[in-house]
């Protein structure tokens, strides 16, 4: 992806870059979608900005775009790896959603938040280097490449929109902290983020193995693992006797009774927020060590069988 | 002032702390009123919000709280050390504007952007600690005492709002820059800043005594000096032949002219928002050695006269 300087905005994290896209292009009562399930803090804030927010399903190929409600103003997308399933979007998907854009005059933002750890090939195109009309906005973040408390992120916009977003910053907070960015910026000159990612990349590819290894081992026939091949996280859909099933109680016994153990697992239901909920578990590995991985994979399955097989 | 940590709400300067308060107090349409003149970023926030903003006289006592309009539902003040005129809110306005905020069932921004720089006497109270309602929110910054890149504020919130504004700045980039902010408390507890302030206090009280005795040498007859005995700048109306002068037209020219030499001056005019803008120099030393504001106000005065005659 290519960007010239000054079509990027450094925020305070990928927040607010959502906060301000929505500022420049919301009034309240105007129609944001967002993915079903999807992340909660971008659904909360265009909420609270008066929006009336509504959820459009994911399948296996991303946001299912036939099904964008006709009067949305503005989309909310994770094309690179749709959060929180992990599904990246398909190409003809991509083409689809910036067609549906320019039919309905809308926006889209694409929030790219994690894709910097990529275990694949060749990633697909950005939604923002696809776009021949400047309706993307492209949302990146360090968060995830080096530091969530670093609070910078930044937002590659399209000619039209630079000047309103400057000023929508500019009447939010002022500026940025002048000094953390210096101090990041000097950091990427010197290739010092280029070589921290492809470390940790491999660190969480021997994680992200691991997880591969053992759903395959010993938990194919409770577990439907959604494929993905990036980031810091995985899900996986509940599965009772080789088939998907509605189990959202018993995903909830489970991810308790690991908690009590000290595993610490999410139910894919706190990432639904229209009925009804799917029944699956959030696996992140951003902040444990790959043996802990499988240790506690391990320890998970047992819990599991024993649940699934009660239920 | 004495704060509870709990009513601590730690920003990204004082913008953002006036944001918070007005995405938690403000809908849109809403009627807030703003000191005139005043604090344009503050104004142009409220008003990107979509409230209705109303400018309100200050005379020699600050604020005139009689001219507030009944249907305000938040109040923008500078209590301490009036923006930009310098003039601190006399202790019967402030009790007289939290009457008023009582009766109408509003509320009081008090922002002390620059109080700590005191020339004189023990500082009135500040309308926080007069407070005996919970209608004031306490904004403070660093960006005075310290950098203004540091872009750390704070608000001290009454019980009620606490959580309200939480979840605003959750919701508007997460949370505040921690790295930045450790370094900040660090030092605190080592009494640096305490240490930083009585010092650079003692840079700005010799800047201020210069602007004082260089207006009392010879430009009593041309200028009006606002009293003011705090802060990093100092506000005087334009007089001719003794008198106040409608004169912005003259006021522009002696800027632009003070300019082309390298004095930088304000115009009273541009902090006006509301016919009749007001003929007036703002004249800011934070910035600048004592002994350059003696020779920059001499060369200003050359100028002040040349032009003032002129008119």
């Amino acid at each position: 992806m290519r960007a010239e300087a000054d079509a990027i905005i450094v925020t305070n994290g990928t927040q607010q870059a959502l906060e301000l896209i929505a500022r420049v292009l919301i009034t309240a009562g105007d129609v944001v979608a967002v993915e079903e399930p999807g992340y909660r803090p971008a659904r909360d804030l265009f909420a609270s900005l008066g929006a009336q927010v509504v959820g459009v399903p994911v399948d296996r190929e991303g946001l299912v775009v036939d099904l964008l409600p006709a009067k949305a103003r503005l989309v909310y997308s994770t094309p690179s790896h749709q959060f929180p399933l992990g599904t990246p979007m398909s190409l003809a998907r991509r083409a689809a959603l910036l067609a549906w854009a320019q039919r309905q005059d809308a926006a889209v933002i694409e929030d790219d938040y994690d894709s910097e750890f990529r275990f694949s090939e060749r990633p697909l195109e950005p939604l923002q280097s696809l776009d021949t009309t400047g309706r993307v906005l492209y949302a990146g973040t360090f968060s995830k490449t080096l530091l969530p408390s670093l609070r910078i992120g930044f937002l590659v916009a399209p000619p039209t929109l630079r000047s309103a977003l400057r000023a929508a910053k500019q009447l939010s907070d002022g500026h940025g902290q002048i000094a953390t960015q210096a101090a990041l910026a000097r950091f990427m000159d010197e290739g010092q983020l280029a070589r921290h990612i492809r470390k940790a990349a491999r660190v969480y590819a021997a994680s992200h193995a691991a997880i591969l290894a053992t759903m395959d081992a010993g938990l194919a026939d409770q577990l439907e693992l959604v494929p993905s091949a990036a980031g810091l996280h995985m899900t996986t859909r509940l599965r009772r006797g080789g088939k998907a099933v509605d189990g959202v109680a018993t995903v909830d016994k489970v991810v308790a009774a690991a908690r009590e153990r000290g595993i610490a697992i999410e139910s894919l239901a706190s990432y639904c927020h229209d009925a009804p909920a799917q029944a699956g578990f959030v696996i992140g590995y951003g902040a444990i060590r790959s043996d802990s991985v499988r240790e506690g994979l391990a320890r998970f399955g047992v819990l599991l069988r024993r649940e699934n097989a009660a239920s």
